[in-house]
């Protein structure tokens, strides 16, 4: 009955906090708690409340995208959402946000401007504004945005919160209101890095029906390095930072290289630029297709606003879209020079916060302003992470950490050391194939770059099967040998490492004599990729296996 | 001298044939022979001669896309012929093309409508055509195409010869007038597949000026498996095509099965419904974007089919862009439904020859019919490979083989088949890492297929270097052992492979114990990865290294 408890206590903080503009739909607290109590609590995402934004289909629920004359009955719900029930997770409701997913402010929306979580006064950012600050109140524990602009990135930043916008195509768009139907990518939002990222997760495959839906690259790195080198701009050289959040981007770089990060001084001009292409060009026309059939049928209907954007854009020249793909493509070539040999960079996830007051005042000029760093995201095809990072000028400041299509895990494992977190387990990512290592492969020992530089990641300590030998091999480095033997085997400690699958053959193909790899059998009898060495390599060679480990061995003989 | 003679000969072939539409700016014979003279032999294209499209920069040469007004003199050679040209290739002329590359036909230029090399009353197809023509006739060795829509292949078809269009982006793109942008492709033009194979891989490789340049996928097939498995339509479900050409379609396909393949049914439906996207939807307007400034400006001085396509292509809306995006994205969906499992597609390379007088009376309509097979290939981002098929209705008559972007080399393979020719060994696609098998993964051995299925190609055979001992195994299939030895050593006979990257780690991860893939030296004393086996395994296994082989051995015990 624990869950069901939970469910009563976040509709009590529901009532308590008295924001009804972050639902379009509220599930009747009895559903929610009879779908909760039902739950498996075996599974990875077990009780876990859901608020999902209202232009992504939840079956049962109507979507309205924030336009009550556009609500329709989705049929099914949307496979990212699905999947998340499937592993435990409950729906709460429906959240407000810009409709149409046109906006990073929050108010465009006739259910209602979202306030900010902490200060009513300002917008909360949007477009997943109700996600966001029901979140950042406590009451859903992952909130589900969409992210074209940095919609899943700005009222992260706002509501002092973890934002996960995972690589373009990795979540299936199926079962939501495109925005730019190329650009969008469905993002989470949680209190910690963890919980954001299991979810992404669990969202993440393949839908043989959404042709934007993309499988993990083969060679896509699973780990960021131990030291990663990140890229961060200097505060001068970015537009729109006030010079209190200016200070605080520089304390996070400064607690980032603290954290063992190498940062180096990254020029985020081409990020910035291919980031105004995304408005200011003919990009938006993108929005025109998705819904302007509809927006010009309903003029009267649609927030003035984003009523004006999605209908102009529908006037854009195809040859300004094609001018604008080739301008694309010249600072992504700009922008690759600049990311070449990083791991990650490191921007501020969006400028000051207005208040509600200044975005009525000038609805598309504020709104403009705060998507200086987050535009350039699904442009350049980079993923993203945006974590909270103190305070400025009396609200959240917040930085976004953003890696290449398919660094997912580099991008968490380098925001985990911002919030001095552990990189997510079983966070958002690719998987590779598990290697035992038992020598100079090891953590600390002299050949582990050759793994790190490839992207593996560290699975944790293991042994063999009691079925080994261990020698010592006369190479350099010095190197063990790992020799399976009919009878008087012991254990031997290694560690098991995951490489992506195509570092795996690089990997081999560069493996020196006497060196191979094979199969090796785990204490717990699963079988794994596996060192072991020539048998001619033995001759001579002493066994060492009384000392358990390669590590072990050389704390004696050095 | 031999090269020189060359040179002679093919001016007097020049002459003999009286083709001066094929033109457009011819080097003179003493410049030309003098550059061949030079070539040092050694060089893997040393003496070819090449007639360059002349949308395509050579240095020295006018570059006109067939529209005098356009002429400018280029700075700089393309890279992709820089690249033939430092491989010992030499430039004949610049050759006439459909102007802007814009026309299936050979007949849209001012430099005079190309005439078919067989049937002058004919077109001969474009817009390569003056590259197709000058091969087709014995002129030049290699013509250099462009093609979006089908330019490097229609003229190979009507010409009798071969026509390699490389995957998007391997070959780049710089320094060619652009037709679309995003599409276009520089093909190679040959009478016979290796040559045109062989160029094709000389130009390709990244430019990291160009952004639609790609590298090679890591994943992506080194040979097409012995049996490839291809599909084909009926000929009844093919629109456009004669009963000579659906009977010459029909016999292309038996002689592939009769060669080896495997022949399949295919829905061509999605194929030809993408194709019909290039030109009657919105993707045009990316010939806007590239060219059409000029040709608004200058609208006596174009052709006036030309000037119109490009013209109304500048009035497109980009909502229509962006829909005829998606509609593509569904039909790759259901294009990759048809793919899924196959190796290949074959289909008939263009639809019935028109005489000149009739692309005369109906110049956009003949010009449609003809890029009904070729259109979809590069907007579905596959490759392709155009080959001679016998003749129909008194001309040339070609089947063109389609495979998945980055399966150059398979497209190469099953065209191989249909030629009668060996696969080109250094053709066009990636390359691989070499391993040495001598066991169960030897050619007819039971487990070639984890090679063959994995994209793997056979290099040949191998003997390692008098070092080893051969050990029978107990394992099932049974399997050799290979074990480096420091006395008593003997060359081994195996064959070397070469896998993909990411195929050889998928390999190593199926890897069966006692198997193990590390080092092995070869007779000519390079190192290649190799298998070996767990010491352990040796253990009453008998040494059978006086078979010098597995398969020898295998000959005698069974």
């Amino acid at each position: 009955m624990r869950n069901t408890e939970r469910v009563r206590a976040v509709y009590a903080r529901i009532a308590e906090v008295d924001r009804p503009e972050i639902w379009i739909t509220l599930r009747p607290e009895e559903d929610v708690a009879a779908e909760a109590a039902a739950v498996d609590p075996g599974l990875p995402l077990a009780g876990l409340l859901l608020a999902v934004k209202d232009n992504i289909d939840v079956s049962g629920l109507p979507t309205t995208a924030a336009c009550p004359a556009f609500a329709y009955e989705p049929a099914e719900t949307a496979p990212a959402i699905a999947r998340l029930v499937a592993a435990g997770a409950v729906v709460i409701g429906k959240t407000n946000l810009d409709q149409f997913a046109t906006g990073l402010v929050g108010t465009r929306s006739p259910y209602g401007a979202v306030r900010d979580a902490w200060r009513p006064d300002r917008v909360s950012g949007g477009s997943s504004s109700g996600s966001a600050v029901a979140v950042a109140l406590g009451i859903a524990d992952v909130g589900i945005g969409t992210d074209t602009a940095g919609s899943g990135r700005v009222p992260a930043a706002f509501g002092g919160i973890v934002g996960v916008k995972p690589t373009r195509g990795v979540v299936p768009n199926l079962g939501a209101v495109p925005a730019c139907r190329t650009l969008d990518c469905i993002t989470t939002l949680a209190r910690d890095l963890d919980t954001a990222s299991r979810a992404a997760a669990v969202m993440a495959g393949p839908d043989h029906r959404d042709p934007t839906t993309r499988a993990w690259a083969a060679n896509a790195p699973l780990a960021a390095p131990p030291r990663p080198l990140v890229g961060v701009p200097g505060a001068d050289t970015l537009p729109g930072l006030t010079v209190a959040a200016a200070r605080a981007f520089a304390v996070a770089a400064d607690r980032l290289a603290a954290a063992g990060a190498e940062v180096v001084d990254l020029d985020a001009t081409p990020f910035i630029e291919a980031g105004r292409l995304l408005y200011d060009g003919a990009f938006v026309a993108e929005r025109h297709a998705a819904v302007g059939e509809f927006v010009d049928a309903h003029p009267v209907e649609v927030d003035p606003t984003v009523g004006a954007i999605i209908s102009s854009a529908g006037r854009l020249a195809a040859r300004d879209l094609v001018a604008d793909g080739e301008r694309l493509d010249r600072l992504r070539l700009q922008a690759q020079v600049q990311l070449a040999g990083l791991d990650a960079i490191l921007l501020p996830t969006t400028t000051a916060q207005p208040t509600i007051a200044e975005v009525v005042a000038d609805p598309v000029g504020a709104n403009a302003r705060l998507g200086a760093f987050t535009n350039c995201a699904n442009l350049l095809d980079l993923c993203a992470v945006a974590v909270p990072a103190g305070e400025a000028d009396g609200g959240r400041f917040g930085v976004s950490v953003l890696a290449p299509a398919f660094a997912d895990r580099v991008a968490a494992g380098v925001a985990a050391l911002l919030l001095d977190a552990e990189a997510p387990g079983d966070g958002l990512g690719p998987t590779g194939v598990e290697v035992l290592v038992v020598g100079a492969h090891r953590s600390g020992q002299p050949l582990n770059h050759e793994l790190t530089s490839r992207g593996a990641r560290l699975r944790g300590v293991a042994w063999t099967a009691p079925a080994y030998r261990l020698y010592a091999l006369a190479t350099a480095p010095p190197k063990p040998g790992l020799v399976r033997v009919a009878e008087d085997g012991v254990p031997i400690e290694g560690e098991l490492w995951e490489l992506p699958r195509t570092a795996l053959g690089d990997f081999v193909a560069a493996l020196p004599a006497p060196m191979a790899l094979g199969r090796a059998t785990l204490q717990d009898g699963r079988e794994v990729v596996g060192f072991t060495c020539e048998t001619a390599a033995l001759d001579g060679a002493p066994d060492i296996s009384e000392h358990g480990s390669w590590p072990a061995y050389l704390r004696v003989v050095v």
